[in-house]
């Protein structure tokens, strides 16, 4: 098989593996407390009676089906309740890669290396088209690439890994091309709560027939591990995704699908802004510590992760490790996301100590010059 | 597309919009509590610190392969921790159905419909091979099924629907056939805990070299919706499909995989055997009650379903609708198992009204003759 694996796992087991204190910012995994009402959530469903321990419907629970659809203004029998965004965007690229739509498969360079493996699982053809210097879409070019045996163009917003929060425009320019071509866009939507621009607008706002939108509280509650996503399909599509999703898993662990229903009702806006302060903040911080340390970045407009480079040590993965051993500082190397930032390495900013990272790699590159 | 969709919700969705009591027999849904320690794991859980709601490894809990590895005697490296045993038997199917070994799925009939529905999901051509009367291995049958064309050979002991415990003979003569035609055998043993011979033994003690064993604690611990179960691969086959359980679900949702391995931690033997005698017991009332109402079955050496056959009644969907809204009594119609048992219909005892049951169904089938 050619399955591309992802190599998030590899770093963090190399950083957790390395002598001394590294500071972690490989992954995704938020530091900060989930909403309140997560553990209140899980306790209640705790105590809940046996029946509520059974399968829940194979796409979801009614409850957390219509909160999404009411946050998203959607009908609900259009959303499907997934194992974590992950699912998600498998089922919207294995729908739209059947069909005889072709194998084509269009994806932004810098690329989130799970796009690639879940491409190459499905039997799908990659086409990479260079972002933008600033991570913005290449509208232009993203369109060109769309031909007739393109299945998806996989699109992501706010991004991972370049922070960039793409303009609505620019989405509905390459689904209406999609459209010409038969090509279903998916718009991975996860980091929607981490727009430091106040711009962003859901893909869903546009009501393309060819457009889903994925998406989950991995991030915006910070519970990674509870693996509780959504898809959005058009109406024509949904019901194919909905038996793959049956037929792969049954349905979604319902402990935390409750938890999250709990969550959505009883949380209010105030625990995203906060989220999105303590990031603002840290971002700014590490920014500052990149130009002391006379390293060129890329300044996000969402999401969690800055993109830096440091003049001579590219983003391999012998150098991240280099710098997980020499500098005590762990991040992911830009060669896995694609080939467009392989110069880069990108920093996750999940971890309080931000600052500590910034002073270990000013007096690491600064030893170094 | 052409997936076949698992009727088991539509005919639940049925049951439950009918008027009137309907006693549902349809799902394998347990009735009963699941062990005190899956509640109390859950609270637990819910007072961890923030960094256990972020992603568990990708293949699982080391805690909760641990518990399996050492119930199974296998090395750890050998297991997934998988969404549900739906998910464990999708990802050992998938695996069977790469490397070129052809497209052909050996399934015995009656057949559990999401084997049916995983086969054609993933491009594989379905063979069936009938089971014995006794709903027994046919070994002879079964091997001359198996060609150089069958990629896997996909058994489920305990069985649904027939409730035959397969001899651990038949499963090896099938597994050195497979074996001789480079075919993976993936045996599905969820039903494990619900072996009522005293006999049964996992085929991993037969250490074959093509054969996965997958299974999981929906049933044992009485909670469907949690969604845990694991895959036990050969160590040749695991690597791959570990990259496949990542690139779709990324890891397993965590409060589940925690409750869990609370529960194996601290429920004793004496939980399973409760379990073991309400099954028994419900077992005698229901086929007692069939030979009052003078229906052929097949008596269970295993799991929580009874086949039954009724004179002039064969097991349509039309004919279980009617036995929903005329005798307030829903089963799943044999039609939906395969082609062997169309004149049956599966009643799943996992409700304390068994005994009301076997009394609607005497009266209405006494009525009719």
């Amino acid at each position: 098989m050619e399955y591309q694996t992802p190599q998030f796992y590899h770093v963090m087991q190399y950083a957790a593996a390395a002598d001394g204190n590294v500071i972690d910012m490989v992954s995704g995994n938020p530091d900060w407390e989930p909403p309140v009402a997560i553990r209140e959530g899980l306790r209640k469903y705790a105590d809940s009676d046996t029946k509520a321990f059974q399968y829940p419907p194979s796409d979801g629970l009614v409850d957390l089906k219509n909160e999404i659809s009411v946050q998203q203004n959607v009908n609900p029998n259009r959303v499907i309740i997934t194992n974590g965004t992950g699912e998600a965007n498998y089922l919207a690229m294995a729908r739209g890669l059947t069909d005889d739509r072709g194998d084509g498969v269009v994806l932004i360079d810098p690329v989130y290396p799970y796009y690639l493996g879940k491409t190459s699982m499905l039997g799908g053809s990659p086409k990479l088209v260079e972002a933008n210097h600033d991570g913005s879409l290449n509208v232009a070019a993203t369109c060109d690439a769309i031909t007739d045996s393109t299945a998806v163009v996989m699109l992501n917003s706010p991004n991972n890994p370049t922070g960039s929060v793409y303009d609505l425009e620019a989405i509905e320019a390459v689904s209406e091309t999609a459209a010409d071509h038969d090509a279903l866009v998916v718009v991975d939507e996860v980091y929607d709560q981490f727009d430091f621009t106040g711009t962003f607008q859901s893909a869903l706002t546009l009501e393309a027939e060819n457009i889903v939108v994925t998406g989950g509280v991995s991030k915006s509650m910070a519970i990674t591990g509870f693996r509780v996503g959504y898809a959005v399909f058009p109406p024509a599509l949904v019901d194919d995704a909905k038996t793959r999703h049956m037929l792969i898993n049954v349905t979604t662990s319902r402990p935390a699908q409750r938890a999250v229903v709990n969550a959505y009702r009883e949380t209010n806006s105030e625990y995203y802004a906060d989220s999105r302060d303590r990031l603002r903040s840290r971002i700014e911080t590490f920014t500052d510590g990149l130009d002391s340390a006379g390293a060129d970045y890329t300044l996000p407009d969402g999401g969690f992760y800055v993109l830096a480079r440091f003049e001579g040590f590219a983003g391999t993965m012998e150098n991240v490790k280099m710098l997980i051993d020499e500098a005590g500082v762990a991040g992911m190397p830009g060669e896995t996301f694609g080939n467009a930032r392989e110069d880069w390495i990108r920093f996750a900013l999940v971890t309080p100590q931000v600052k500590a990272a910034t002073e270990r790699l000013i007096d690491y590159f600064g030893d170094r010059t």
